[in-house]
């Protein structure tokens, strides 16, 4: 993309009424504009970065066997009112009526939803388990919005529900999204601990929160040092087995690992020695629950088991902010420069400064350049106005794409380019074809 | 996807809500579930298709150099007064009151927004054009929805919007629309011609409607029967040469072209000859406007033109109906069994028929071919169940998967498969890895 015909309206002025480092970092790269309070539009920058997130969320719930598909964002109330939440929800929950008086609400989550697609098919236990997901806008009308998108009202959530004959079966279920979780965001470059949550609105008693270590994290955490430090890496996981996916599981909840909520200092200090305690803040970016027959039994979600008898369906949910990630990525990865993203959600994988536009030796590199970056598959975002070096530098950084290629006239003499690290800031001097081979080579497979 | 592990809930019976054939099939075929009036889940089937047809879309817009973004689903009033559509948009718009009490409101379209967007950071001609686009839900709360997603009250479009500095560069922008839509169409297998039309609620006074002919379709149309035979094929376009894009553009709008709204019977009858004369029904799949300053003007988007002076940006907005368009298809291409999808959109590329499951050799043959078709790169819809040959192939035929592969013990002892085309009905038998081979072929470069 050439930036003269992108839309990348960048602020000079950092905005006063963001107070988080992600907030004032995603306005000024010209990544988001607020329409109203807690709600935003995505800038073409903002709306890449979000895809990009959104498309390995898809992944590693494809991976693990969830299947896709689309709710719509407006429910009735009446399917509310099957399960008791359309009273207890309070002013959190959106409501509106339309033109016939009908009541409707901006769906928060999607249980009741869910739970009536299903029990409209399913009528066996043979049928068991399915695994269901989408990726889709949700409204909660927080009362005092704030923080970006890390706590909108409008936000984009992938949400999947898993449905089971019995406990146990939907606690491997459960096993699965806690599993499929921790690559997902590790692909993401982020360090997301699962934690031992309380259940909260949605009701049931087996629940993880999974958090990113940031200073300006909303929940206090506490974990033992060894369980922020495990990775799954490349390890492949087999979901069609229980034992392999239970091993993981227990590997990642073996430790101490909770929120404020479900701390307990006592517990702490006896479980964990002193120098393995870590006291930190923390972003919630997943959420998961196992809530049994909670909507499965007002909803009349019922299942013929083996015996022939009729009975409800166990269930969970398991969340991801898609949105909020898009924040909670900064808050974890910027410097006093801007931002830095991860190769794996970089809006444009490579950067192609040019140093003297208008000259023709320099022009025709950086489009030979530019071809062959698309040619062996990365998105380059070619700064070619006409502007200071320094002002490409700073807007480059900004934006924080992790590898720019600098072109002059000066370099080209002597054949090469400049490839530049934004994390390390360190450059190196290759010839143009090094440069992509080089980034070629890091991308590779990502 | 195996079967038993997806989510398909075809039905047996007709559904009797459902008036027209696409209403039907998308029922049927477990592709759409209803929510409430005129509010869909898109269940896995559909919801493919309809990420197939985004993607399309999303190609052919970025091609010709429109940029994504993605704007909100809910607006705040205040900007609709600015244009003075609040109060004339009447009951469609689904008006919302949130916690603090701000009118709030279901966006139906987004011309207000993206010009605030805009305004905000463009102020110089030297900015324009600015192309952007984005593909999100909207909400026009229908007095009396019908016909499935063809008329529903949340809906999925793209809409894009143009910002030019004068009435004639808005113009050339207008024309890169209307060429980057044919090809659009043709690759999802569509006849759509291009209308002149009515400028409708947005206002304007240059407009085109693209119509697939079909005989459910809402609108007459009166077509110059070579206007319905024009194609663009594999034709590049290069979408910053003018000239070459007007060239198309006259092409395409040299002949008549009307729907009901802008017919002339006398125009048609002096203008095209007795033979010439096409009358049809139609579907709306785009519309394309251009309005000037129609919101510039009122919301203060100015620009400095060369002359130094301040005036109004002259803009244009630019609809798919993406949703719309899943039924579109299935109107267009269907027969007494079901849907046949074009392989440019078609949910699976392939669907695999085990014709005796728990044979040892007809499964390992299945799986083998099954794993040799995700290497090649096709989604295939593996049918794993006990079930009769008829019920498979019933099921594949109404969820209309253009290609088949039917597996079974006796063609394996001559060491052959069959290959079925859903459009003809006609089989081949082939070794199985001819038949893979075949397949990748057919779908190379879709």
């Amino acid at each position: 993309m050439r930036l003269t015909r992108y839309f990348l309206p960048v602020l000079k002025e950092t905005p006063a009424e963001a107070q988080i480092v992600s907030h004032r970092l995603m306005l000024r790269a010209g990544m988001i504009r607020q329409s109203s309070a807690g709600i935003y539009s995505w800038l073409p920058l903002g709306y890449k970065v979000l895809r990009r997130i959104e498309q390995i969320v898809h992944e590693e719930q494809e991976r693990m066997g969830a299947v896709p598909l689309l709710m719509p964002t407006i429910q009735p109330a009446d399917l509310w009112r099957e399960s008791g939440r359309y009273d207890a929800y309070g002013p959190e929950m959106l409501r509106i009526r339309d033109r016939h008086e009908r009541d409707m609400l901006y769906g928060p989550t999607n249980e009741e939803q869910i739970t009536e697609i299903v029990r409209a098919s399913v009528g066996s236990y043979r049928d068991l388990p399915k695994l269901l997901y989408h990726i889709q806008w949700k409204f909660r009308d927080e009362v005092r919005p704030r923080f970006g998108v890390m706590r909108g009202r409008e936000f984009l959530m992938k949400d999947a529900y898993s449905f089971d004959v019995d406990r146990e079966t939907a606690l491997q279920s459960y096993r699965k999204f806690l599993v499929a979780y921790l690559r997902t965001f590790e692909r993401m470059g982020l360090k997301a601990v699962p934690m031992r949550a309380e259940s909260g609105p949605i009701g049931g008693d087996y629940a993880h929160e999974f958090l990113v270590l940031a200073e300006t994290g909303e929940s206090g955490v506490f974990v033992e040092k060894r369980m922020a430090d495990l990775s799954l890496g490349d390890r492949a996981v087999n979901f069609d087995d229980p034992a392999e996916v239970q091993a993981i599981f227990d590997d990642w909840t073996s430790g101490y690992a909770r929120t404020d909520d479900t701390h307990d200092q006592a517990v702490f200090e006896a479980e964990v020695a002193a120098g393995e305690r870590v006291e930190a803040r923390g972003i919630e970016v997943g959420h998961i629950f196992y809530f049994g027959t909670k909507y499965s039994e007002p909803m009349q979600a019922l299942v013929t088991g083996p015996d022939g008898e009729r009975a409800p369906i166990h269930s969970g949910s398991y969340g991801i902010g898609v949105s909020r990630l898009a924040g909670a990525l900064i808050e974890a990865s910027h410097d006093d420069k801007g931002i830095i993203w991860p190769e794996s959600v970089t809006p444009f994988q490579a950067g192609l400064v040019n140093l003297k536009q208008g000259d023709a030796a320099t022009d025709a590199a950086c489009e030979d350049i530019y071809g062959k970056l698309a040619a062996a598959g990365l998105e380059t975002l070619y700064d070619d106005r006409s502007e200071r070096a320094g002002a490409k530098f700073a807007t480059m950084e900004l934006i924080g794409l992790p590898w720019r290629i600098t072109v002059g006239p000066r370099g080209l003499k002597q054949g090469v380019v400049e490839l530049t690290s934004r994390r390390s800031g360190e450059s190196v001097e290759l010839a143009p074809e090094d440069a992509i081979a080089r980034l070629a080579e890091i991308y590779r497979g990502l």
